[in-house]
């Protein structure tokens, strides 16, 4: 397997389609890196996109991606629902494949020393490649957003980690950090009392003393005209999927409420599905192993037993990596 | 309700019938405090003794308790498999009904004074009455045992909460301290395979990432012949006896292993019960309330849905605590 890392820069502009592509366009040089996925928000005037390659040309690449920002964006002429305080506001690193969280912090401070060099803007590492606590949480460093950071960054304990304590007039500053994977997993209920799902991820969620890898809530789905239990699984081996959704049904089932399906929002590794169908097959005494499916076959077995609805090949991270894999 | 308390000394001596009657006679002059459980081993010449009562009278009754067992018994001929490192060895405090884990340090810290001042006699608080972080470990405080303490005792970072820096020639010294109520729970798997239960354990247990509250291990029954997932339940509001019996069900379901039963060893809250029961009353749509059960009521809905063996009403910590209750 090649060494594969997730990047999810986010870039101040989600209104105006042409200045999108050709920041985008920035990728076509970089045939590498898998651009999986990018999505514009009109209301946060912001995108998010998602990339998948090799570390080396993962970095390459979005130096190129941020020279290109420098020059469209002007966070003077910038406003939106979403905080933010650079025209590349963040790029966090995730592992994804023969990685460890360690290389990603190397990957980080390697992005972050190289677009400080390049393009003289400000660069803080937060989340895991952090360089102390009040670093960790990105809201933390962003606070003041880009017109408050022109002061705020001048303070001592507010310089940026690498270079001089001013923001870059027009780009602002960015944040580069590392974080693990999430699995972003909703499970339908098929109710419109949102007391149920609350009571649920109540009963599922860390903070309240549930699995500790769990992040939960409540949701409603206005146009489906149900309810959800939305959730990120920060640790798919610790926490498998199957575990949640059977806990789930388990407390469902006081509230004489129907589970009708579940969904991944962005991406899954096969892994992740692969452990969880194993319970499945363990409790059904099917004899082959989920390991051995094809992603397609992986997706078919996940519709059936972990009640996957929108689901496709397209979610599993190595359809995005190639046969090399 | 009243303002109730339970502690748990546990004292130097498990051999001596005479001696331990003796020492535990102490408590008759204490009518209002309920000697629950009196406990003595012989292998390891320590018996442990649980009291429920009023935070005022317990403090009376055990400084009396501390009082008699200095006479009886002398730690310079003392031997057994249990470390010790005092004739009184340890007094926990326990929060049972309308007392705050603040209303126990505060006990154990009065406690602590009195003994001191009265005996002469150095002690520690341990636990959730820690005055810092070295000291929250018990086996941290005792290593060294009463012949080493004598030596770690004039050390300053081993200097006691109250009193001189040298242990009591013949009583040795005593840690004092306040802990949460735990459920000592076990469920039964029809199985001699230790492997499962320890999988399962790995599953719902805090220290693998499961339940915040969960402590949890393999057993191996020699005499019934089975394993038990074996664990404490730090906080049965959090993490409710019917999530943990239910997710052992669901995890052995893939071993296709039968839970066969399960029991509390020690004592349970009542509280604890009938919020469990509540889950199976939802889920069959039984339309009494289990907690306008008698102890009775309780005992045998518990012996059916939470299938609890070798249970009864001695074990529900209310049974103890009278009619004025």
């Amino acid at each position: 397997m090649p060494k594969i890392v997730e990047t999810v820069p986010n870039f101040s502009e989600g209104r105006d389609q042409e200045k999108i592509k050709r920041i985008i366009a920035s990728f076509i040089n970089h045939p590498d890196i898998k651009v999986v996925n990018v999505e514009p928000d009109q209301d946060y005037n912001r995108t998010v996109v998602t990339l998948l390659g090799e570390s080396e040309k993962m970095i390459d690449a979005l130096v190129d991606f941020v020279g290109v920002a420098i020059n469209e964006i002007d966070l003077n002429h910038h406003e939106g629902q979403h905080p933010r305080m650079g025209a590349v506001d963040v790029i966090p690193f995730i592992p994804i494949s023969e990685v460890s969280m360690k290389d990603c912090i190397a990957d980080a401070e390697k992005l972050g020393s190289v677009l400080n060099k390049k393009y003289d803007i400000p660069v803080f590492l937060y989340a895991e490649a952090a360089r102390n606590e009040e670093r960790v949480s990105l809201p933390n460093i962003r606070k003041g957003e880009f017109e408050g950071m022109k002061t705020k960054i001048t303070m001592p304990e507010w310089h940026p980690d690498f270079g001089e304590p001013r923001m870059h007039p027009t780009f602002g500053a960015v944040a580069v950090g590392a974080r693990p994977f999430l699995i972003a997993y909703n499970i339908d209920l098929v109710t419109k009392d949102e007391e149920i799902p609350k009571a649920i991820a109540k009963a599922i969620r860390k903070s309240n003393g549930g699995f500790q890898y769990i992040q939960a809530g409540p949701a409603y789905l206005d146009q489906r005209g149900h309810v959800q239990v939305t959730m990120n699984i920060l640790d798919y081996k610790k926490n498998p999927i199957y575990r949640i959704f059977e806990t789930v049904k388990m407390e469902a089932k006081r509230y004489h409420v129907e589970v009708s399906g579940a969904e991944i929002i962005g991406m899954i590794p096969k892994d992740a599905l692969v452990r969880s169908l194993q319970y499945y097959y363990d409790v059904m005494k099917i004899d082959t192993e989920p390991k051995e499916l094809d992603l397609d076959g992986i997706v078919k077995a996940a519709e059936y037993h972990l009640q996957l609805r929108d689901f496709s090949t397209l979610k599993i991270i190595e359809s995005h990596l190639g046969n090399d894999l």
